[in-house]
């Protein structure tokens, strides 16, 4: 094969100079922060000033939910085995899947193709909402970023859609999410709110970031808490975090003799 | 550099042909099992018949421990999350470390430097084993390998030695052990069992095991328990496990207000 | 909620018992052997003698195939980075994707829908197969299970099915995997081998496991060669394996000034 | 046991809200930087102003290595193999350990306890890094944070100690790791340079922070790049990356005849 088996369009090293997607990465540090060089390195390119503030919000604000999260929760368990730092953060990576954060993907997908499709049908928003909303409940799923089994209201969602008014990022993808929102009470008879992983994904969306790249702003936003639960648990907690034999619930058959 | 990037001297892929330590895999499926040939790859050799019948018992003792381990908890927690299968067993993986199953590698090394030691310096079992005892008590360390929070006899050092027994492995690695357990009651004014992990590494020391690959057997054992598990989380258990909120018991500083 | 947070079907530990699936671990050692009690754990039930033989074969015909998977590479790596062995084990483990491995999940999930499917419509093995091809073709998808990139005739393949046929294990599932392999000639131009995947898929459906739990075989199967691998890696290679910056080809833009 | 087996100080949440060391989140974001909470998560507190400069350079100065790193090709790996994107992130961090990134723990201890050795010894900075080199040149081993493969004069150290001199932050520590580097061309006849990972593990000694979060910096650091590796690897590159089996050295046991 023809194609060289080591290669990358994302960053080139030789001896004592790094280049991350064409810039000196020592030109960068110190002048951009954490979050712009995140952004840098998911799109090729600096972010223009409202991308800047934008991106560090989306970065910061799902940053932590305490041990309701199976993340964290993986996390303690490897931590407390004996095992250096990385090995219990690895574990609570692993974990953000497609019901944890991942509904970023989804929802950005959703609105992605569902603004495209409004465009190429000449929908209107409230209409492409009601297809998106009709076309999920005849399959029965969920729609994917809305609801929230404690958030009544989530904070999370709040904050970004001041910020993303504030720097000219509430367009169309995030309409469609509100109208979604507003019309949930009428489909389902029940409000389901836009919760911070849908209000993500029509930011993102609306950014032009490729919905694929969705749980990367997730995992982005929860490694430094991971890192501080599995440093919590390894120097503050008793090793081996396990219930006890008595704390567990057998539901298997009852004692019974092997086959002779 | 002249060493090639990419070697081996587990096997060899041929067209049409593998080779597993010089034999063709397929001469040996269905004669040897699996037991046999975890033996071959970590050791290079086939096993003669009593390690043959010892490498299964110790490749399925510790089989299963219940929800009672961190590494099944963590795997729990991931298979809830939205993963594949493998996601989740790689989290339990990972979590089998020097507090969860590692202690035989701690273990198998104490046993394996103390029978040399014995040897070079002529000493009796007896004095060996009060040696490491009185080592471990100055440093304040625990003896790798003894004591146990919920058995007073692991069943488990019972059935292995039963099985040592029978296959002639009941060596001075297997005698040593035994002697520490003898002596603890005395140093310690409480009796410290020799638990699996303890067994195993004496086991594995008159095998003639490398110490290093001590965690190899806890993790085979475990690895079929993993996939049950996460399993049956994944079918028969709500998603997203995790404590409610109102379940998390918060010990930071209360609410105060963002500096100005 | 009424049910408990801690609970499994699948074992239950007691000081100094352990129950697995209602048996005393104790009365299965040394008398089950690993692949037995492997079923047990993902069956609830020992096998029958047949599926007794097929079980510790189907863990152990791909055992290994080198370097040549991206599970082991993945486990050089991180073995080569000072971590203890199972972290390297773990990072082999979660590479057992859809594309590794995986296609016996989707491949046991085709050949369970085309059986059951062909039962239920009254369809021949060969209509069921062309529906099968038809299917996948118009899709332009792969048919899971079948073709490899080294072997033209999988030696794993012909291993399994000549084990099936001794164990009276050569059923429906076996014969529509035949059939379709047979058939590839005709629809792709080219000859589309049935592989291990698919012929493990074939014989696990024949043996009447869910399909979900297809990924566990390949696991079991590949866990002591990646902890050989990690061995090998740790003390018989180089630390820090990484293709040096010289033998990386950078596609990226070429260096520019950082903006003003 | 009357500890509760949910219970951390890191954050809070009700519904509606979501505390982190006291403050509610949304007061946070749009005000503080991912830096800057990153900071809060694992001291407790907000950044005093030079910190937080710091902290983000801290946080972004490793951001990229290439694929002259073990955590990124396990990535790659992984990412070839059909698995979501955070299972390919899990791997890549699992790899950060004593040889990749873990320096950063090791020299930070070393430097604490020396600066700690030095006061209570009243040693000058000169003696304490002579002592440091002797021991660890008696005891052969590397003096860890010390020496670089490819870089002569490694950039990131150089832009770290230019604004550690901005923030006051060229502290006792600093100055203990700059002596131990001048003193090594006399110790081992040639020039150990500073590298990145004993100087973060200087400046986070300045800044009071535990040696063990050393390893936090590092996987912070290079969690965004490994997203856009793997990403980069999962639609711009082929499936099943791996080499050929012809690209492989095979060095074991020539093929040989199975047993009978």
């Amino acid at each position: 094969m023809s194609e060289p088996f080591w290669k990358t369009a994302i960053s080139k090293v030789e001896p004592n100079k790094i280049l991350v997607r064409g810039y000196n990465l020592m030109d960068l540090v110190g002048k951009y922060n954490y979050a712009d060089l995140t952004y840098l390195l998911w799109r090729g390119e600096l972010p223009p000033a409202n991308h800047s503030r934008m991106m560090d919000a989306l970065l910061t604000v799902c940053l932590e939910h305490s041990l309701n999260a199976p993340s964290v929760d993986a996390t303690l368990f490897v931590a407390s085995s004996g095992v250096p730092l990385q090995a219990a953060v690895s574990a609570g990576i692993v974990a953000i899947g497609d019901w944890h954060g991942g509904a970023i993907e989804q929802a950005a997908k959703m609105l992605q193709d569902g603004i495209q499709s409004a465009k190429d049908r000449q929908m209107s928003t409230r209409e492409c909402a009601q297809e998106i909303i009709k076309d999920h409940s005849e399959r029965k799923e969920k729609i994917p970023g809305f609801g929230h089994p404690t958030h009544t209201k989530d904070p999370r969602t709040v904050k970004l859609l001041e910020i993303a008014g504030e720097t000219q990022l509430r367009g169309p993808h995030v309409e469609l999410a509100q109208v979604i929102e507003s019309l949930t009470d009428e489909f389902f008879r029940k409000h389901l709110i836009l919760n911070v992983d849908g209000c993500i994904a029509a930011i993102i969306s609306e950014m032009g970031f490729d919905w694929r790249l969705g749980k990367g702003f997730f995992i982005v936003s929860r490694t430094p808490g991971l890192i501080a639960h599995a440093y919590e648990q390894m120097y503050n907690d008793r090793p081996y975090k396990a219930p006890d034999w008595n704390e567990i619930t057998y539901t298997g058959p009852p004692e019974r003799p092997v086959p002779k």
